[in-house]
Order: C-alpha cells, then structure tokens, then sequence
C-alpha cells in the first residue's frame, strides 16, 4: 500500500469513529498540514461543513453550531499559531458545556523542536481546558492500526458528549506527502454504540446477541459479591467465563461455567464464539488477550464511568454500568440459554488442562509451583494479595479454583513493582482477617520501608516470599534471549539479600520451609511472619513449558 | 482573631467538607508545614488515621485502605519532596479508580521560587493523573472563607467519588505560626449533600423543604421546553421564579409566577424565602448574587454533570439531574402548595417595578435603553443572541416579559467580549430561522472578520449595534470614579469607528434610525443588516439611576 491509500484509509476510519461518536457539523479552517483531513471532511455526504477563514472566529462558529445544536462539533485546522486560535472558544465551551472537538493537524516528530516551519508544542496545547487531550499515531496500514484511529475519533467525541459535555482535542500529526488518495472508498470498522448509564437504557439490542454461543471474559479485581453474580450470569447463559485470580471467580463457590486454566486452554485451538461478553481491563492472561487480538469478534464491553479501556478497540457495544446494575438489565430482557454441548467443549478442555496439571505438580517437592498449588488449597477465610511480575502470573495458570472464602486482591492499575508491601498493609488494616502476600524477591526489596506498617499495627500478614534472587520473569519473556551478560545485569537483577535480617529489622518471625508439609504448616501459623521459599529463576519456567507441550498435544485428540 | 485561630478554623472547615464527602480514614506522614492539618486530623474522632513515615509507602497504604473499603482516603504530607513520593500511588490509584485525596500542604507565596528551605512548585504535581488538582487559598478568618474552605474540602472528594473514582490533590499553602489552636470547637457550616444520578436518587429528604416558601433562582442558557417546565414546577410550588434573559423564562408563555424585574425588586427589600431552589450557575442579575451572599439561606441547587458551580457556597443539597429529571422526581413527591400570599408579596413588587419602567421609558425617544424595550416588544419567532458586558445587562434589567416565540443565546461562559459575531453565526446557520444580534460597538469591532460568515452563507442575522463609542459598561462600575484621563485611556476606549465601513465590507445592509418608530420597522426588515443606535456611555447610567431611586421610594410605601 502506498503512502497516500495508508494515509486515507487511516484517517477515513478516524471520521467514521468521529460520526459513530455522533459528529454531524464541521467547521474547517484551511491550510498545507491539515489537507488530507479538510478534503475528507469535505467530502463526507453525512458531515454538514463550513469553511471559515480564521480559526479564532471558526472556534466561535463552531461554539454556536454547538449551542445550537446540542450536538458535537468538529473543528480542523492546520498546524502552528492556527491551534491556539480555538483557544478563546475553547475556554467558552469548557465552561458552558459544550462538545467542540478541535482537530489540530502537526508536523510529525521528526519536524519537532528543529526550527521546522509552522511547527510548535501542540501536544495538551489547551492545558486543563479541555476534558481530554490526545495525540493520534502517525498513519499506519493494516486493520489494527485502522481499528486503533477508529476508535479514538469514536472515544474522544464519546468523552467530549460525556455529561458535563466538553471540549476535547485530538492532535493529528501528518507526514508527506499530504494529498489524501480520492479513490480509495470508505469503508470502515463496525460501528461502537455507548450506551450511557441513564435511567431507562435500552438492553434489547443485546438479546439477540446474548443468545448466541458465547464466551464472558472477566478482568480487574472484582468483590466476591460481584463474582457470584458473574458466574450465575453465565450459567444463565450456559456460556464459560474466564477470568484471572483477581477477578475471584475462582474463590468463591465452584461453578462449572468457570475455566480456571485459561492460560493453557487458550494456547491450544479452542471453540469459536459468536460473541464475547467482557467486563473491565482484560484479564492478566495473555494469550486470552493475544487469542483476542487475532480473532476480533464481536464484543460487548461492560464498564461503568465510561472509561472506554479497551485496549484491542473492538468493542461493538460499551455498556456504563456496573457488573450488578447490567446484571439487573439482563434479568429483564427474554434470553433462551444456548445448548449444553457449547459448554461442553469447553469443559472438555478444562478437565484435561486440570489433570495434566494435576500430574505436573504432583511429587515435585517444593518449589514456587508446587508452593501456589498448595498454598490455594491450605489457605482458608483469609484475603490474599498477590504482587505483580511473577507472582500473579504463576497464580493465574497454576491455581484451581477453590470455594475456601479466600478472597484475591493486588495492585493491576500500572501493574509496578512498587508498593506491594504497603498496599497489602493497608487492606489488612482496613479488613478484620488476616491477609497473606505472595510476593517475589524483587518487590519485596523495593517496598521495604511498607513493612514498617506491618509492626506499627500489629498487622496479621503472613508473607510468602517467591526467592528467586532477581526478576524471575524475564525468564519467562524474550529478554532471556540476550547475551548472558546483558541479560544477568539488567534483568536477572540478582540482589544477594539475607532476608533474615529483614525479618529482624521489622520484627517478623521468619522460616525457611524446605518440603511441602512444612511449608504448609507454616501458612496456618500465627501473623506476622515471613515465610522465604527458595528456587531457580528458570524453575517455573521449566514446569510451564513441560505442562504446556503436554497440554497441546493431548489437546488435538479431544474429539469435538 | 489571632493568626492560630484563623488557621484552625478555617482548616476545621476544610476538614468537616471532607467528613461531608465522605472521608472517614487518613494517612499521615508528619512534618513541619502540615503540623496543623495533621494535628487536626489525628485528634478528629470521625477519622481513623494511620502515620507512616515514609511518604511512598504511605500513598500505597492509603491505596490498600481505599482498596478494601471502596471509600476515599486522605492522605497528608509536609512540603518539598514529600508530595513527590506519593506519585507512584497516585498512578496506580488513577488506573484503578481509587479515590485518594492527596493534601500536600505547602509554603506561601512569599516563600515559592526565591531558594526557601523545602519549597518547590507543587501546583498540579501530578498533572494529568488526577481528576482534579487545586490550590486552597491561604487561611482567612469569617463565615465567607469558612464556607469556600469547607466547599473545597466537600467538593473535592466528591470528584475523587464520582464514577470513574480517582485520586485527586489539594495543595494547601499555610503561614507561621504552624501550631493550631486546640481551645477552638469544631463546629462547621452546615453538610452538603450530594445526591447523584442515579436510578433510585431518593429525593424524599426535599419534600420538607419544598414545602416552604421558597424562591426559584435559575442560570444559564435553557431552552423553551426547560424553561416551560421550570414555570410550571414555580406555579405548582405557588413560588415566584426569576432567571436572566438567557433563561428564556421571559419569552415563552407568560407565567404570573415569573419576576422579570429582579434587578430592581432585589435592590430594595424582598420577603425572606425559607429556601432558595437554584438551577445551574447564578443568573447575571448582580443584586441578586448580592441579596443571596448576605442571606445565605438554606439551598437546593440542581446542576447535571456534578460540577459543583456554586460561587456562594451554600448549598445544602446538591443533585446531579438534568431540569427534567429533576421535575421528574419532584412529581412523585407529596407536595402542598405554600399560600398565595406569599407569592402576592412578590407580585407587588413586580408590579411597582413594571410600571415604574413603563413611564420611565415611555416618551424617550430612541436611545440605548429605549431600543431595548422596544427590541423585546417587536420581535417575533426569532432567535436573539445576546452579547456580552452592557448588552446582557440592559437586557435583564428593561425587558419585560413576552410571549412572541423569541429564543435567547448568548456567550455567558467565562462572558468575553471576542467571538461573539461569530457564535451569533453558528447559531444562525444551524436553526432554521432569523436571528438577531443585540451587541456593544467593541465587542462587534472585536470580532469584525467573524461578520465574513454572514456573507459566506447569507445567513439572516440582523444586529443591533449599540454604539456608544467605547466600554459603556465600566460607567456603570466604580471604574468610573478613576481620574478621567486614565478612565478615558483604559475603560472608555473609544475607538471612533465608522461603521458604514463595516458594512460596506461585509455586503450588510446599514441604517442608522433616529426615531423609535424607524428603529421598529428597521427590526423587521430583511436580514443581513446593521442597525445602528447611538447613545452616550452615560445614558444608559442615567435611565437606570432615575429608576432605581423611584422604585427603592416606592416600594418601601409597599404595603406587605
């Protein structure tokens, strides 16, 4: 594809996100930079345009179209001094409410801060102004990067019609040449639908999609409330639901829609949905999400405030709601469950998972996989918080579900490192059970100080401590594949800490289980202690990649 | 009162609107410039507090608290680097939605940008993480700066409340002496409530109040079918209701319930409501800002979108409802109109200030105020955009009510004078009917090239251009008691236009009528064209004075 189609089907899927975000009206202040957006614009049949001269006087025009109207109201002009025209209708649309989605076109990042013509800092140009500001990725080809512009038009408009509505800007940086390829024709993504959390929202749309085959996908921590409400929806629906050790699907009663090894069953060939019911961020899981990525089906997104964090773009519908307010929806549209052999395939592929897993783990002694394993089927009416890198991953494909009233929390926002010490102090603090961490070596040391809070207030948490002296993760990523020197300098990270001096500094009765038993024994002590269990970084490793090659290839004996 | 009093009430303040908001725990790293916050939260029985040390470690255990109980969480840090620390938390509280309220108390402005120990920029630390940033203004002693100070506090956590929760920051400069005075009781002004939108918003706690003799004060623009709705909820509550021209209270149906000379009637003395029912932000009509500072009666203010616009800062009830939703709910409330005598005590007024007008006017000839009564009984089925400064408030204090199908806009968002032809534009070529403009002679030169769209798309606009060579609005401000020479050089401004030009540029139509009659039938010629009447800065000054001295005679003769 040459410059011009990429450029064109780029920005074409852009303006389709823009009408299916609900953009009628138009006003475009012409110039060199912003060409193939102006002649697009004016050339859409379904956008009412207007040309004005001078940016300052369209940014106005623009506010009275708007005031008029009701409706969003785009805005496109070319780069430099052009941009800060808008900036006196902005202020005016930020405090009267009014959707104006400004369009600044730029010079790409090679034409930054050199001295480049008509090229300044557009980026977040409108300060605290506006209600949201973002910068487009220059045009690439191919249907992830169309999806990816689809949806900012769609979700920037969405954010501006947001009540309060607002102003909002796109900066839309543009490379040569900038003549937009006439022939191409415009086609583009689905169409997304929000629908807002008003008082009477209409679900029927959906009916017909809930009763086809279809998967739910669970991510972001859930209460253990809402994960009951999760899996009776999806036994009334006859569909599996998937979701990781913070979603507590797994923790509450047993379900057999739920699938506890996603990360197995996901990495052999599974069952085609007709649709996918997501509720949140996507689970830790990646090859669901990699699953996802290459199947683009159609979805339906359940997520309250309107945050629009899909990071695949293909949801079809966004629902602003939470989990129990679209659950309530549901309980009143006419929905006939889909036939049991769907679930059946699917529970086909569980059992297996289950017991190959059963089998890997079984008389390994104790290592960091046999320690999850265990750890979920001692511990009892207890919260656990799980740390990021190695720790929740190895929960997510090693734990099966348990019905022990245990409940899971962690910190998935940025997913760091940091804080992980603190953050379970404070949940111990504010709950009244106690609360074990499982953590790695790393976090642990970069959170030090959080343990402090651990003895100030007597909190009952048990620390199971996953040493692998250093970032056990990278062995699982390709950075293993660097040099080894590279690789044992920055990722390997080994610190060489006692962490009996640890234990001393902040008063925390320590152990060193070396089997199994003991090492369960030790979980049901009395908090606060820390519990160190030690293995090889590339331990873990070795047991995924064995389970994983069995798992694939007992896989395609199942019969269908 | 002494400096340790001022600051210990007005942080008691800022506390208690915390409390109103919904804080109930703390995190507190000790240090000097927060000694007063921190002793004052700590020693507050509603708040549990924790003290962590270390400002990082404290931020995530503010998030753990927040994690576990799903409540904002407040946490207080000294100055300098310290705020710093709490970053990494406030990114993660940001991606999952938990409300963390940072306080990072500061030095003065004094002590900022001059290499004073422990200061640094901390305005809007986090940028773009938080949902909201603000900066409290130094302690002031009296019931207005408590008010602001427990606005704030009660404000902000509801922003860190609202669906998407997050974190948001307080930057609190304070002044030695550090040390709070411990004898002062904690008392605070009265909770605000807020009441969210939400399926079931309960609204019984209102019945009560509506129940009352009461005042409906609405502000900004609202459409014919809103305002409709706000005469008819005024005439079921037998209240009176007064709005600015933008309200379009005054252009629908005439409504006995309507005060349309609330400038006037506010400047001598009203009958005290019981409570005050606020739409959206203040109408423009100042004597009734002032009457309602000096009251501050008890208040429901109804504002969509949770933007807490309430420049008094006394509402009681906040509810986050769209006019209808509002009058939705208030019809399945048991509701006894108060007597009629309360709402005769205000049609008096109205009366005397009616016809106080009437003879003033009457016999003028055509001048600047007289244009205006005349404009409002002329035009019919047409839209009217307002400008800015002296327009707007010749408006709201001369024109009666009407009934002739006119629709009011205007710009009163941060109320510039730049843009306004342009906005005036917009609105004409989206609606399918003429509009008028009714505009000063600066604020029509400000945005000259904003008049080429009129020509471009020969929309039907005719202006009314109020000319009066320069800023008549500041004869009506204490700017005008400056030295004249320096009034003439900044206020009065003239900028000695001739006008013809203009539109001779613009292909407008151009009159200049000397008689009423001639400006009457001036109004109802083809659009586009520029009618332009002249006055004197000061004769609108002088009508007004002459009228406001007869009411404020008459009206205490009023026999209530």
């Amino acid at each position: 594809m040459d410059n011009q189609q990429t450029l064109t089907k780029y920005l074409l899927a852009f303006i389709a996100g823009l009408k299916h975000g609900g953009v009628k009206q138009a006003v475009i202040s012409s110039g060199s930079r912003s060409t193939p957006l102006s002649v697009l614009v004016a050339r859409d049949p379904e956008i009412k345009h207007y040309i004005d001269i001078d940016e300052r006087s369209a940014g106005f025009f623009a506010l009275g179209l708007a005031k008029q109207s009701q409706q969003p109201v785009a805005l496109v002009c070319t780069s430099g001094s052009a941009a800060a025209n808008y900036f006196p209708a902005v202020c005016e649309a930020e405090a009267t409410n009014l959707p104006l989605i400004v369009l600044t076109t730029d010079r790409p990042a090679e034409l930054q801060a050199v001295g480049a013509p008509q090229a300044m800092d557009q980026v977040k140009l409108y300060g605290s102004h506006v209600k949201a500001a973002r910068e487009l990725a220059l045009p690439e080809a191919g249907p992830t990067m169309e999806a990816y512009s689809h949806w900012q038009g769609f979700t920037m408009v969405a954010q501006a019609s947001q009540l309060p509505k607002g102003p909002v800007q796109v900066n839309i940086p543009l490379r040569e040449p900038l003549l937009p390829d006439l022939t191409v024709p415009s086609s583009a993504p689905a169409p997304t639908k929000l629908i807002p959390n008003q008082r009477r929202a209409d679900l029927r749309p959906l009916a017909a999609l809930l009763g086809q085959n279809g998967l739910i996908i669970v991510g972001e921590e859930r209460t253990p409330a809402e994960a009951e409400q999760l899996l009776s929806l999806a036994e009334r629906l006859n569909w599996p639901i998937i979701g990781d050790p913070l979603t507590n699907l797994a923790t509450g009663r047993r379900s057999a829609n739920y699938l506890h090894q996603a990360d197995l069953i996901f990495q052999g060939t599974v069952p085609l949905p007709a649709v996918i019911l997501r509720f949140g961020r996507l689970p830790v899981t990646k090859s669901v999400a990699q699953w996802l990525g290459k199947h683009r089906l159609p979805t339906i997104l359940v997520e309250a405030g309107q945050q629009f964090k899909d990071q695949l773009h293909t949801s079809n519908y966004l629902l602003d709601m939470t989990v129990s307010e679209f659950i309530a929806s549901v309980e009143q549209l006419p929905l006939t469950p889909v036939s049991g052999d769907w679930l059946g395939k699917w529970q086909l592929r569980q059992r297996l998972a289950a017991s190959l897993l059963e089998e890997e783990i079984t008389g390994q002694g104790l290592n960091h996989s046999s320690a999850i394993t265990a750890l979920m089927a001692t511990l009892k009416n207890t919260d656990l918080f799980v740390a990021n890198s190695n720790a929740i991953r190895l929960l997510d494909r090693l734990a099966k579900a348990s019905n022990r009233g245990v409940r899971v929390y962690g910190n998935r926002g940025v997913n760091g490192i940091d804080g992980l010490n603190s953050t379970a102090a404070g949940i111990c603090a504010r709950s009244d059970r106690p609360l074990t961490m499982l953590i790695g070596d790393l976090a642990f040391f970069h959170d030090l100080t959080g343990l402090a809070m651990i003895y100030r207030y007597q909190l009952p948490v048990n620390i199971v401590l996953l040493n692998n002296n250093g970032g056990g993760i990278f062995s699982f990523l390709p950075q293993h594949q660097l040099p080894a020197a590279d690789f044992q300098l920055l990722f390997k990270t080994p610190q060489n800490l006692d962490f009996t001096a640890v234990a001393s500094l902040y008063h925390l009765d320590y152990c060193q289980p070396t089997t199994l038993e003991a090492f369960t024994t030790e979980l049901t002590k009395t908090a606060p202690r820390l519990i160190e269990v030690e293995d090889q970084q590339s331990g873990p490793v070795k047991v995924w990649q064995h389970l994983l090659a069995q798992y694939q290839q007992q896989e395609r004996e199942l019969n269908d």
